[in-house]
């Protein structure tokens, strides 16, 4: 087991990678309150690794939730909070996020404003929920006009990364996950970014040494930047990378039709044809981004929706300021940059470059 | 106009009293980003303040929710989220609160959860509101179960205490802002108590000077303690005196047949009686207690339901740490102390001792 650290002050929490983590008592034993425990997964996931869960942590409660992207509702929250309630958990209890993206930003959200806040601990049975949605305290539910624009920043009290959850993940979800990591290495890290060149296949393989490696990373990546900018009022802004682009997609072919991780992959292209149609990227690199995606095995090209559509959707998304639209761009592989400065014509333009 | 700070480091904010304050474009400009504002009231305020708010803020959208306790709801959270949708109200927008406490806990605490925060200002309508929810980031709904349930900690920008908004205040809710009042000189300041003694007829009377120092003296007292326990770990506990019982009383009688200062005066005379049984307070200062409610037109007694009923409803209130609930005593008037040690017995004598 390897552990990082995410450096909040007070608020400080540490992400424990390795296999067969999640019935390791020592690593809930120290945030039992006296409040007891509630375990919030699904009906995919309970199945696999509740009972485990239930065991080492000494739950008294279980809330199994449908699956999917529509569990994270105004109806979803109020279905969680009742079983909390239910469960009487005090304001000294834990809430433990059993799942993948989905279940920890529920699970988390209600843990936010459960009793005006009560401790959570995130245990990411998804190489997306690993990578990305489990560290950094975003939590949110979606509203019908559009994704996450319900939600709080609330810190877990630990991440239990436990990479053996993920053999029995389907592959497009593996490969969903893949697109975040290599948001990492594209946003971020050159070197990383090489890494994933070099070793692709054997992510996609399931490797579990390379599959450990690359979650260790991604962490340390994303560690690093919610540590200086936790409430996202500058650099966390980086990690949308292909967001903008991403969250459109998701909500013009309607949510669940394409994985987030999926439309985030169309997104980075898109970013990237952005990035060199505004001069700051080499042509030669976004075919290293088009290359390495696919070879993750995850969509290159835009859904069949009129630019026109995308571009409406992109101007409803939460990350518009004052009426206008930042998007985070490529000045390298590796380096992102945020800017204000895209005018609509260039943001059509690598649309249609990207190709559906 | 008087100003005072609650001092929370880079979110410390202002609390402006004085009279006719809320058409004051000034108070409202610093706190004006780019992203728009947006007014939360209800129907009994909006024909009575909306315009002025309006004009001295350049509010583009108004939410105009129904009057009482059960706009506390989801369905209100949702409403107002819509809302904010609708307004096109960005991350850098404006909520502002205008009405009494009910407002403010849901409009604050939509504020809190949309775009995962966004920035608000309170400006209170009742007295309840003025010396006390709107001051010290509480901000809530309620669940069957029990108020205050779901919720968040969101401090406003500012605090807009505008005394020439009592004029209109119905009688029965100047009264029950009363309440808050005398518990304020109560738990936190015997000299403040003394005053309170003197001049009760004056405030009760709207005496505009007597208003305005009250007001003032409250959010003194409530600033002291909130930059001091924010999250209510420790002495903020301390302001919950009469509330154990207090909010048992109101979830008893039904939400709304009971206000919540109504509740929470005849909640005080059981604390009251508590620490006398305790040993802490002096029967003659219990005495004090009452009449100084009494003359305030406040309850002195609980409503004609059993004790057992009572006890029932407070052990399932939020305050229960580890299955037992904490009460806050009187050591002395003007001192105020969190205890654990108090047993069922202690509590159901209190009760019975308060009368009904």
């Amino acid at each position: 087991m390897e552990s990082l650290r995410v450096e909040l002050g007070s608020r400080s929490y540490p992400i424990h990678i390795g296999a067969s983590l999640i019935g390791s008592r020592e690593l809930y034993a120290p945030h039992l309150g006296g409040g007891g425990a509630a375990i919030v997964t699904n009906v995919v996931v309970a199945p696999l690794f509740l009972e485990a869960v239930k065991r080492a942590s000494g739950a008294r409660a279980e809330i199994v939730l449908e699956d999917g992207e529509q569990a994270k509702s105004w109806r979803g929250v109020e279905r969680v909070v009742d079983g909390l309630l239910a469960a009487r958990l005090g304001r000294d209890g834990l809430v433990i996020a059993l799942g993948g993206g989905v279940i920890g930003d529920l699970a988390g959200f209600a843990a936010a404003v459960y009793q005006r806040g009560v401790p959570f601990v995130q245990v990411p049975t998804t190489l997306l929920a690993q990578v990305d949605s489990s560290v950094g305290g975003k939590t949110a539910i979606n509203h019908p006009l559009g994704k996450n624009m319900i939600g709080a920043f609330h810190q877990p009290r630990a991440v239990i990364a436990d990479v053996a959850t993920l053999d029995t993940l389907p592959e497009r979800e593996l490969r969903a996950g893949l697109a975040e990591v290599i948001k990492h290495g594209l946003a971020l890290d050159a070197p990383f970014f090489d890494w994933l060149e070099s070793n692709i296949d054997a992510l996609v393989k399931r490797e579990r040494g390379a599959l450990g490696y690359a979650v260790k990373k991604s962490c340390e990546l994303k560690a690093r930047i919610v540590a200086a900018d936790e409430q996202e009022t500058g650099e966390r802004a980086l990690l949308n990378l292909g967001h903008t682009f991403g969250h459109a997609i998701e909500a013009g072919t309607g949510y669940g039709a394409w994985l987030h991780g999926e439309a985030v992959a169309a997104g980075m292209v898109m970013a990237a044809e952005l990035s060199a149609l505004m001069g700051h990227l080499k042509k030669t690199d976004v075919g290293r981004v088009r290359d390495l995606l696919r070879r993750a095995g995850l969509p290159i090209a835009g859904p069949a929706l009129a630019p026109e559509r995308l571009m409406a959707l992109m101007s409803l998304d939460k990350k518009a300021a004052q009426g206008r639209t930042r998007f985070v761009v490529l000045e390298a592989i590796g380096r992102a940059a945020l800017r204000a400065d895209v005018d609509d014509a260039q943001v059509r333009r690598a649309v249609v470059a990207a190709g559906q």
